[in-house]
């Protein structure tokens, strides 16, 4: 059965990143991955959580978060709930711990770097689409920080992407769409660095457990993906 | 003294509203005050607030928030502090109450259009933009709903716009950017129908009280303002 | 159409101000005007928030609350319910900045006035009353300071009073009951200084849209109330 | 030592029981012992809470609250900490169970009647003025009902009053006013009916632990003490 | 009419008290009254409250909770409601107030102990029984801060337990089950020092008001239990 | 290197399951894994969320919650400080997935199953040991509704047991304990069917990414300790 959009299995989404989106951030990106757009907004802070004080060491966190009408029926806003839920706090977590892999503390001294990744439409994909859009955001936040001498080398060691894979039909897909996250047995997040080394891995059985042979179909196909995400990172900093 | 941009006093700053900014919601606009940017999307639901069942009668309300780095330096999420602040409370109301105006309840059925106004980015006349905006995205979903036959007549009376004025270095000025508005000795929001009559003033003296020669001085200046924003917002709608 | 207690249109309800209602508050007044309550407590605090600190500037703020058995159908606590609505955030704002523009907050030193303005019985025009009332507490709790010495020059830089004005039956009418007050196509809230300058101007049209000729007749029966209400407060004051 | 204000041991303070003293509420007591000042204010409503429905049986409760400058020094509001603290919690749950004793729910039918009392002034012994007020206020409410014909039959089936007891200087005394109370070694709270039989004893060794002839001398004083409120709640109903 | 375990009036049911329970707890206990099983843990904290800092006294508090399944039918938590109920607050102060009667401040020195108790499943009793085993687990965590030179001599100035009584089918009976306590006309809490005098009196009317005759007889059998319960805690620490 | 309790890398700590723990719970569970210690307590509700009514299907959910001195240091409860944290929140959703897995909403009828899942100690693993005790007492609840006749046929379909497994000094390591879930490099949540599928896949790099012959390692491990917990689920059901 075809893809909605006449994908081929391990074909990505149309992906955009623009850089300097917002004026006032350190660092900001709007991403899409098809229909599904983020807006990553890096923000500088010349001190660290009360926890990491006076260790020498920076720390890099995010908070996700997604506009009421990003999705076909509108959402309460949580801030109007008076309590975040349990889905956002996950996904905040997830971003956070995701970027962190690819920072040296010690090189980043006692900041912290803060990624807003808010979601204004949402089509499938939304947390990685906020994780590879917040690397670009980061990276150019640590070039602001280098351009005013904060930091004397880059604590960037490496780099992040991050996809969807999901079996649909009984198919290995790579990065669904809404329509087809809908409908996958099995759905996975995979995070991993610009050398092809895994940051994360989260699958879930939504119908039928699956067995180490589709386990494996998936992790194939998300390394592929996010090869593919990395050299559009690449591009978007280059330019 | 110039005005930043080197405006008129009585000049508005480059307004632009983009229809149809978002996929899912019945109406939807990004509307763009100079560097103050807000998407407003309306949600029409088949349903009104408990208090109004069984009337017979519609309603129309907003909720106006801000992304966390719209703002020169980051606020905190409200959703992360667990209560929305008494300045998000106040602009969604007055949101709200803006549109109304220009709702005939009975027309619209028992059914509801709930406009979010989320500041993208701010410089200055949030409040003023999301209201201009709302109007288009609600003017649109009164169309949707049109075409789908919940609704039989328009129920729209009218337009709404608004703008805000203030004496800045002792001169009345139109439409300030964040600069002025923080240099400003009185800041008014004004916001009128589209046939000049006013459906809320509010003036505040910041510095000096302010006497009742300025306040007409205000008040001249705004209601040109909201002429030519309701120019503006017809010729969104005419495309 | 007569007014429900036979009043002129230009006249005020009948209006007491008794001073030292609470033994321990610094400044306190029993606020009526005619079946309005309002018990305004004023607080010295010999600090400043932590934005003001090292400034050597003072601070004045305001919190303004409705018991639940001051209106007609009993309200929920905000506290029970967990949070403070829109209505009270926006009134809370309102008295504070209201009660500022008479201060100099360099003679007031690092000190904080905080006045409580809690609604014992609600009939129209509460936040007006509260304004009224806590700028004769004010003066008490500053005079408490000049007795104390800690401060040497009084930072009172004048005088506020506040009236509500609206359109009811078509005729501009001032200082609206309850009654009036649900009727009313317009409402407006009016802040003067005790010299005929205004201080706050907060219009609404509730059901048709206002003219400028309407608008102007308004103001000037506000302008006529405040200037009475300064009287009443200067001998409230005076004995 | 004598007493602050030269009381005997077994004496209160002044009592006044001031009743209609808000308009809307079906019941309401303007109580003072002393320097004590509770407003009571009846809400009667024709309806049940979810779990007595379909019972046949009415409901009777309370909330306690404090005004933030009825205190020596301001607490902050319970609506703006956004929650409730203990004491108050505590305190509304005594005043409810108390009223309840002298209530027959199914002469009451399916209303309930919400007591609120809120301390304008504290000087000791609020929640025993607050109970001893409230059942004035309690049976006002009840007369309200009788007059509409909502009941047959009167549900009061007696009376309660509550008042303080404590040791001071090793002397068992009667209805402490606050600095009593901070010096008391033990602290308890009685509420009788107007027969003289016990609804609450709540006793609470704040210093030293006491022993059953401290506690006997402590009983006897309260009972007299009830009694003396007892008349005085019958002379202010009387008139 | 017999105890639904056929126990003498004036008879405990079985209670164990096994220390140690926990690994990392300062001090911990789990106390069985019957079916009622808490689980008691003392966490000691270098520090004490900001309102006692440098006062060189110590301070003992509690925290009482009870599992959603402790009850015949699950109550909602109390974290996922978002606030504490008035009953846990109640009992969580109780508890507290309870086993301070027992300590010397100043020999306790700038440290905390706080006590957490855990009903793991109740069958009536909890608070009583989750202070006579809170005691024990205080006396631990005190015998750990003395191995560990935290203090020179004990703050123990004695030992506390508490007890249930009430009058179930007219009969005063001690440590009553869920089955009795529902079915008591008066309920009474009686918390005593190991010396037999009183720290904490709470009885409560819950049908009919009882007389002085009825008081004394609860108190005679709550004293009795007391000494049964401060035995038991004895052995506990002597083993 | 040696792991802190001399086991073998591929070897499970000592495991218990102990059924009927709670008297009033549907199905109840103590288990152990090594040091850490869960009750897992099923309640059977005959209703189903709102979404799910008049669907003819069922529901299973899940609440993990830790007592605040389950650990080595006390945490704060969340009930205090009035929010679940992410953490839990994360978990809870992972539980109650998990469980899902292995029931069939159609044979459960309209009726919710609700795990509770508290830990009473924790010594590292505490999420995994939360599902594989949670299944033994849902199974119970299921059960004891077979035994009512509220259903027909059995709703599970199968088992479900989970276990961490982690990349310690660059040994791949299975059933990880506190100590060493804070050395590992990588740490990942496995949970798999009684047939050998996977459910859940939750692998995380805490510190250096892993390559794709770690991942399979890891995925080795935990299959095998899943089959071990799978056997010792079916001899405690079996007894």
């Amino acid at each position: 059965m075809a893809r909605p959009d006449d994908r081929l299995a391990d074909q990505l989404r149309p992906v955009t990143i623009r850089r300097g989106w917002l004026t006032h951030a350190e660092g900001s990106v709007l991403v899409e991955f098809g229909g599904t757009r983020v807006l990553c907004a890096a923000t500088v802070q010349s001190s660290v959580p009360r926890w990491r004080r006076d260790s020498g060491l920076g720390w890099v966190t995010a908070e996700y978060a997604m506009l009421p009408r990003a999705t076909t029926t509108r959402n309460d806003r949580e801030s109007v709930r008076g309590k975040i839920g349990g889905r956002t706090h996950e996904i905040s977590r997830l971003v956070g711990r995701s970027l962190r892999a690819c920072v040296d503390y010690k090189a980043l001294g006692e900041n912290t770097i803060l990624l807003d990744c808010d979601v204004l439409e949402a089509d499938g994909g939304t947390r990685t689409a906020a994780i590879t859009g917040a690397y670009v955001a980061l990276a150019d936040a640590i070039s602001w920080m280098r351009d005013r001498k904060m930091i004397k080398t880059s604590p960037l060691v490496g780099s992040v992407a991050a996809v969807s894979v999901g079996i649909v039909d009984g198919e290995p897909r790579l990065d669904l769409c809404y329509e087809e996250d809908v409908a996958a047995e099995t759905d996975m997040n995979v995070v991993c660095t610009g050398d092809g080394r895994f940051v994360e891995v989260q699958g879930t059985a939504e119908g039928q457990p699956f067995d180490r042979a589709e386990l494996d179909a998936l992790l194939d196909l998300a390394a592929g993906g996010c090869a593919d995400l990395t050299r559009i990172q690449q591009e978007a900093l280059g330019s």
